[in-house]
Formats: C-alpha cells, structure tokens, sequence
C-alpha cells in the first residue's frame, strides 16, 4: 500500500540529520557514521520502491545501531577497536527493520563489551548527556538513545542485560522497550551475557518504538490471562526504593497518582527479592558469563581496553562453577518471592535508575556509581520479566525515567500501562468556552475537565471581537492591564492538538500568565482582529460583559 | 490514591451536565432522567470519599443507560412504558460503574425491546443524530449514543444484538465497544437474542471506553497468540462492500491508507461468508430468540407497541425449529469459512455501516432501511468476534465510522489498531522551526514529517521579533501583505498538543492562510510583540531575511 505523501521528503529527512549531527558536535555517539551519500541514495531508492507501491512501513525512518550489533559494511568492535571483525551479514534485527524501510545511520558507541550502565566506559569518550552534557548517557546503549534524544535518529537498537536498554532512555528522556527474552533474535550480537542478553529499541514515542519493535519480533509471544478489572499496578515504598535523587520520589509518586487517576488500581509491594536479585547480578557468579562471552580476547590485554571493563571480566574468570550453583539457587527463591510479591498485578512501577550522576562522579568512582545504577533494572532478565521504560516528568530541568515492568509475554499490556503516564495540560479559557457559555461543549467532548477559576494577571485587556459567536480578544499589555476572568481546564496533550487544529482565525493559543504568576496555554487571538474591536477590559471578564450587555438590550 | 484534582469539579461537571441537557433541547434521548438535585448530591458524596482517601477511578463520570438495563430506583422498560418493571438492584453491570464513580445520569431512549438499527422505534420519539437531526442516530443504542456525542454524558451503556452499540457510535462520530460475548454479564439486561446479546460502551475516545470496559468485565479473557510481526489487517473490495453512502468509498480507503502508514500489512478478504451471515440473521429463523424473550408479551398487544417492532416479534412466532436446525448448519458452515478468510489477520476493517439515512427515509421503509444498515454488523455477534467501532472522518460534514473486527478475546487488540487511526493534524512553520533552522529539532523529536514546501496567501506581513532565538511574527494583513515561506509539517494530535503547551510567549499558533487557500494551523504571535519589531515582507520569508542579514554583517 503505497504512502505517496512521505515519498519527497525522505531524503529531506536525511539531510536534516546529517546536518543536525553537525550541529550537535557529539562526535562520541557514533563509531562507525556512514555517508550521507550513502543515506541519500538509499533514501532515493526507498523513494522509488514506494512510488512502484511497495509496503515500506518504516520508510525512511532513521536507525542508529549500537555497535555490538552486526551491521553489513560497517565492522563490529562492541567499542573496542581491536576486537572489531567484518560482519557477513546485518543482524537479523537490523536486516527486518531494513527490510521495512528503515535507513542506518551507522553504528552507536557503548559501554565497552556493553559492560557498564554508564555510557562512559569506551576509547571512543564518554558519551554525555543529550540534555545537560556534564552528566552521563548512560548506557551501555550510549550512543543509540542519545541519537534518538537529540533528534538524528527515529529509532536506535540497543541491548539489555542489566538495564542497558533502559537507563539510557530514562536519562535522556525517550522510550526504552525491553521485550520479552527469546521475542526478539540475538544473532549477530557481541554476547554480554548470552542467557540474559536482550536486543531493545529505542525511540521517543512509544507508538514508534512498538512499530519498530514488531518488525524485531520472530517468536510468538502468547500472552499470559489476567483476571478482569482495571489494570493493577505494584509500586514500591520510598523505603524500599532507597535514596533517590533530588526531586525524584515525589515525580515517581506523581506518576504513581497518574495512574491511579487513569484508573489503575495501586497495591504496595515488598521490593525486597528484586534489590536482593539486583546485588547478586554484579556481585555474584552470573558475570563469569561475561568471561565466557569475550574473556579469551580480554586476555589477550590490547590497549583500547577499557580499564574498567578489563577488570571487571578479568575478575570473573576466577569466580568457581560452586558459587554460580549457590547464586542459580537463591536467585530461583527469590525468583519465587518476587512472583509473590507481584501476585495478580499487571505491572510493577519503579523508577528507572535511583540516581542520574556526572561524568566527574562516575569517573572518581567507576565501579560503585555503575552498580548503583542498576539497582532498579538488574533483575528483570534474571527474572525472566519484559520492561517498557517511559519518560515521566522534568525534575530540574531534567528528564526523569520510569519502567513498568511485568510478566514474560505482557510486552503490549506494558506499553498501554505506560501510555497512561502521558501527561495532562492545561488550557486558559476567557470566552465562548467558559462553563455555560455556547462553545463550552467543545471543552466536555474532548474530555477536558475544570481545573480551576482564577484571574490572568492584571496585565491584560480585552476586546470584544466581532466574531460568529462573539469573542473576546486577550491582549497582553505592559501597562494599563488589569486581572480577567479565566477558567483553566485540563486536558490530554492530543486532545489540545484536536483542538487547536480546529480552531477558527481570529482565535490563536499562546501562552497567558495567571495571577499566580504561572504561565499557562491559553486563548489569545491575531492582532488584525483588535481593528474596530470594542475595549472592554473595565468589566473584568466575558461574563460580566455579557450580563451588562444582555441587560441592555432588555 | 486519591485524586485531589478532581474534587472541586463533580458538581460543577453535574451542572454543566444539565445545562447542556437543557439547551440541546433533544428530550427524546432520555426514558427516564433522574433529578439534578440527587446527582449533586451523589457528587458531593463523591468528594467527600475521593477526600477520603477512596480509590474511585471514574469518579464523578457521567453515566447514561440504555433504557433496557436496570437501574436501581428507576423502572426499565426497554422503551415500551406498558412492559415497566421496577428492578429490584442495578444490573450488575451497572453497579460496577457505580462503584468505580460513575453518577447514573438516567435511562436512555432505545429501539423497542433492542429490536433496530434506526433508533426511531420509539413510543418516545424518533432519536434524531447529534450532528445532523434530520438523520436518524441508529439504533438501538440510541439515546445513549447522542448523550455521548453531545457532551452530556462522558460514558454510556448500550447493548449490542446485531450492531445496536456500533452503528449509533458511527452516526454520532464516537468510540463503541462492542466486547467478546461473556465478557461483560447481561443479567438485568432485557434480552432481544439472549443467546448473542453484549452489553456495550461508547465514549467519545478509545482510552475513556476502554477504561470503563475493564470495570464491566466480569470473566477472564485469554488473548489468543499471533504470530510476530505488525499488525495484519484484512480489508474488503469496493464490490463486496456493496454501495456506501458518497465520500465512504474514499473515507473506506483512506482508513485502510492511514493503518498501512502506520505499519499494518493489508490483505484483501472475501467478504461474502459475512454478508451472508449478516443477511440470516434477519431473513432467517435467529430472530425467533426474540419471540422467546418478549414474544408472549408483544401478543398483548399493548398500545404503546411499536408497530415494527411488534411485526418483526409476532412474525418470528412461527418459524418451525427446523429452519433453525437448517440455519444453525448454514452458520457453521460461513463461519468456517469466515475464518478461513481472516486467516491469521488481527483484525478486520470495514465501514460500521453503509449508509447513514435520514429520519424521512427511515419512516418511507422501516424494514429494508434498517436490513441494511447491519449488512456488516450483523455477522459479529454469530460468529463469536469482538469489535471496535472509532470515529475515521468527516465525510461532507458528518461522521464517518469503521469497525475493527477480531477473534473472541482480541478486545484490546482492536484497540490498539483502532488507535493508529488517530488522524494526523498540520502545522505551518515560518522561523525558527524550518528544516535547518535551530528549533527545528523540536518538531523532529515530536516524530514530525515535513509535509511540504510552499508559501502563505498573499496577505500577510512578516516582522522580525526581539526574542531569543531570533524569530518572525506573521500578520495576516487585508491589504499590502505578500507570500512568504511556509514549511508544513505533519505530527499527531498528541505531538501538536506538546508543542503548543511548551510554546513560550509570545508566539502564538492559529490559523494561516496558505497560497493554496486552505487554512492549516500554523505560527502567528502576541499583538504586543510587533511594538519596535523590523518589518521583514520585503525578504518573502524568514531564510531570505537571515541570509541577507548574515550578508551584511559580513
């Protein structure tokens, strides 16, 4: 089925990328970036195809590919130079999306041997934060979620043992999905550890990261019944959580309030198993896979090793088969405490990291900031668990992170649990859209609901335009204003984008400050709308207007 | 987990529910409306619990019920006064919502005993459409659909026997669920055909039907596996769809346009063994289920009996069983075959209905109009599928609808296909957000496509604003204006609703007029910024503008 409207712009959207690489001068995202050229003829070629009518669902989207993953013509180094070998072949992963249409930018710096959730530990440099660069990428997905943050790529690959396809999407404010283990083939990939290692996407909605993520899928993914009723959400107590950063608890209680608002049903859960889980990733037996994985090339000492990395799978060679029977067991008991604990609930909500430090931090203590970091994401392979990884809010300017995280094959229930934490916003209203007045309905049928009655500050007029029906015109002024009449209304983010699509000239939405100072999305209208418009800015409001108005005529 | 938000506006939401109900003037929607007063005071009550600390996720929600469910405290009557009963609790169903929040705003007008698609079957009156009342609202589930789509009520009950909770969703350009039959209890429903009877939702979006679906559900609903890969959508041929009202063909295509874009795989299907099924259960010897219902009752012949409604029963008292026997067999048979044409779709797409006819048309011929409004509704419920009914367009001014339909259990699904399509909205870019322009990574990040290139009508100026970064103000001008260059870009609702509440001061987003002489929205400012700003029109556009400025500091 063709989509002739996208076909001009592909390569418009290739251009927009390379030039926005340019712009951005993150050098240390990318280890292998290919041609523009390259892009560019591809993208004319996609062109073509779907001009024939070919179905090309990802036509045109742009895929950044951590470099652990097999892309064909680009060598795979998993960040280490030395290592690198010419894949035969795309990954199977990289070659369904291709087939779909989508274009690869090139390959995505990481964690060396995707050890590490930090996004620092590579002789490409540390990949620093898409919204302030003095902090970490985190990682070891590094470089694809910063792709995808800063707007180059659409869609990013990433990987997950321990949380690498999700600690970079909480800190960089996009959506990490963590299939299921076995949904998705691991051919092609460097092993980090091979019983755990799941492909992700990454993308900055989650309706895109799904489409991508059905193209990745190759295995039936039956998912398991529920018992009827709203969705049930488990959330864990601040005690539980344990220190977070400045500001977090109360946006992870936030989001715990939005679901229960959107209806789901909120239960406590002893976090316990999972934390206990979570240690025994990093500080038992399991890492010796890691040896198993890359361990003979590690030993081999080339010097783009990553210190750090080195270290860490060197340890593990000489951690005894016993210790890794001792952790299998424990971590099945606690495997049973966790599936205890979740009992009938849908999801588990948790805040993606506790913590989103520096550079200069992770450097003045590489090991401990690493582990702290996957406090929250460490256990959900051990356990055999999916996760979707949302933004949730700003927290100081910065994005802050949040997982749902569920049974194996609940990948879909996870993402529409997720979808509720879109947030709401608000819409100022002065006129035909105050309750009781004619174009009030509009407000009702989009859903919105009355937040509050308050006042703008007192720096605005108004005018009653000469409008079908009447309207009132919102002006701000610097001086002679005075405080008007408003209701605010909350509403969904696409409800808001229905309504402005179809709102009439003279009417606009800007912004419009409140008595309290704040400044909220709000009626205002065009300046050629003032013209014969009569000043009525002494009644302080529409209604008051009207009502002097109407007692007028009678 | 209290909602503290929401607290102070039940009553108001009460209110404003009953103000609507008094100007739209339509009181043929209602059998029975309970008093204002008791609503307030349930609200109040409401507050008082949600102050509480109560979890009640539909607090506050308006409800209305199809006048054939029980509502305790109200009679039922399935719109026929004589066969009233006192119901001695709310169906469970009923009880349900109210216990999650909902506020049962009354009972709703039907087709007599659930027996239509029109709506106009009614001793209270014809239901007339919520956007056109020349129209009928189809049936049966009609009053409930028109207080939906008219503001009054936020959810609404109906049943669904052969299409009575999807045509009136179409009609009225709103959301119905039709569940998987056994999902949702009918006890304290009056029966049409006990054995394929669903209560239904309608809302007007996916998310607040669906929402209110999970507090309906009473039994367990095992999804049943897909193989990997994006959504498969079978579609129907222009000729087995048959003739559709002008403008549905093209709405039909465009729908199917919108899920291939989205990344569904289209296949085309033979339609025949659900048209077939569709024509049994009306021509055959189903509708004698209704006889067994009602059958005794409709011999009274009380006066207030429709007088189609009381044909349709009474001719249904004798068909022998063995034809019966004879169209149970044909059903299996087109089922089977049905199936076999789904394959191993997830849904099927098709038109709710095929035609929207007016009141006057419906009255000229009750039997034959209302046969063929179910041509491909009817076939759901025999076949055991669930379906999904979403607004898709406009079509010359009024609502066009389609229908997702899938296997028993793919309820959620459905769902989540019907939300791909979300229609996509426009936005004009005249600044700072042009591709290559320093905010135009905002649009990208929000998924944004560049739509096209063109300019604005000739009657705008342009002036270079004092803000930071540097940005135009566009004025729409009656006389002296000139084109200049517009970018429009493509996003959804949602990722336009982002954007504007992000916008800040003292930039505006209303409607411009491009050379074309359509109207998209697109960026204006705040009257107050034009003081001391550079009239640029002379440049056509704000790139001409940089580039000659850059020149001269050169």
């Amino acid at each position: 089925m063709p989509t002739p409207r996208v076909r001009a712009t592909l390569v418009c959207r290739v251009r927009a990328a390379y030039a926005r690489i340019e712009a951005v001068d993150r050098p240390e995202i990318w280890i292998g970036l290919r041609p523009q050229a390259d892009l560019e003829a591809e993208a004319e070629a996609l062109e073509a195809r779907l001009a024939a009518g070919d179905h090309l669902p990802l036509a045109g989207r742009l895929l950044a590919v951590k470099g652990n993953i097999d892309v064909a013509g680009l060598p795979t180094t998993a960040a280490c130079p030395s290592y690198a070998y010419d894949p035969a072949a795309n990954a199977p992963v990289v070659a369904r999306l291709r087939a779909a249409g989508a274009l690869v930018l090139g390959t995505t710096n990481l964690d060396q041997f995707a050890t590490g959730l930090v996004g620092t530990r590579s002789p490409h440099g540390a990949v620093r934060g898409a919204h302030d660069p003095a902090r970490i990428s985190g990682g070891s997905s590094s470089g694809s979620a910063v792709a995808v943050a800063l707007g180059i790529a659409d869609l990013a690959l990433g990987t997950d043992t321990a949380g690498s396809g999700r600690v970079p999407a909480a800190f960089n404010g996009i959506v990490g999905l963590k299939p299921t283990k076995g949904l998705v083939p691991t051919d092609g990939v460097v092993p980090a550890c091979a019983s755990l290692d799941c492909v992700t996407v990454f993308a900055r909605t989650l309706r895109e990261a799904e489409q991508a993520l059905a193209h990745m899928t190759t295995a039936p993914s039956p998912t398991p019944p529920r018992a009827p009723g709203p969705w049930r959400v488990a959330v864990a107590t601040p005690e539980h959580l344990g220190p977070l950063d400045e500001g977090w608890q109360d946006a992870y209680d936030d989001a715990v309030r939005r679901l229960a608002s959107a209806g789901a049903e909120i239960r406590p859960l002893d976090l316990t198993p999972f934390t206990e889980a979570a240690a025994l990733l990093y500080e038992g037996a399991f890492v010796a896979e890691r040896y198993t994985a890359v361990g003979p090339f590690i030993e081999k000492s080339t010097p783009d090793l990553d210190p750090t990395v080195a270290t860490i799978i060197t340890r593990a060679r000489d951690i005894p088969a016993h210790q890794l029977f001792t952790d299998q067991a424990r971590l099945a008991t606690l495997h049973t405490k966790a599936l205890k604990e979740l009992a009938d609930a849908d999801a588990l909500l948790l805040p993606t990291a506790p913590t989103h430090p520096t550079l200069a931090e992770v450097a003045a203590d590489p090991f401990t900031t690493n582990a702290r970091l996957g406090r929250f994401t460490n256990s959900t392979n051990l356990f055999d668990l999916a996760a979707a990884a949302v933004p949730a809010a700003q927290v100081n300017g910065l994005p802050f992170g949040v997982m749902l995280i569920g049974p194996a094959h609940t990948d879909e229930r996870l993402a529409r649990i997720a979808e509720l934490l879109t947030p709401e916003v608000h819409l100022a209203v002065v006129g035909a859209h105050l309750t009781g007045q004619p174009l009030n309905p509009q407000l009702l049928s989009l859903g919105a609901v009355l937040d509050r009655t308050t006042t703008t500050a007192p720096n605005y007029r108004m005018y009653a335009l000469d409008t079908t029906p009447p309207k009132p015109g919102l002006v701000h002024v610097e001086e002679g204003g005075a405080a008007m009449e408003t209701e605010v209304w909350r509403l969904s983010a696409e409800s808001l984008g229905c309504f402005l699509s179809t709102l009439p000239r003279p009417m606009t939405l800007g912004k419009v400050q409140l008595t309290d100072g704040t400044q909220v999305t709000g009626f205002l209208c065009e300046p050629a709308a003032l013209e014969n418009a009569e000043d009525i800015t002494a009644y302080g409001g529409w209604r008051p207007y009207l009502n002097e108005r109407d007692g007028e005529v009678l």
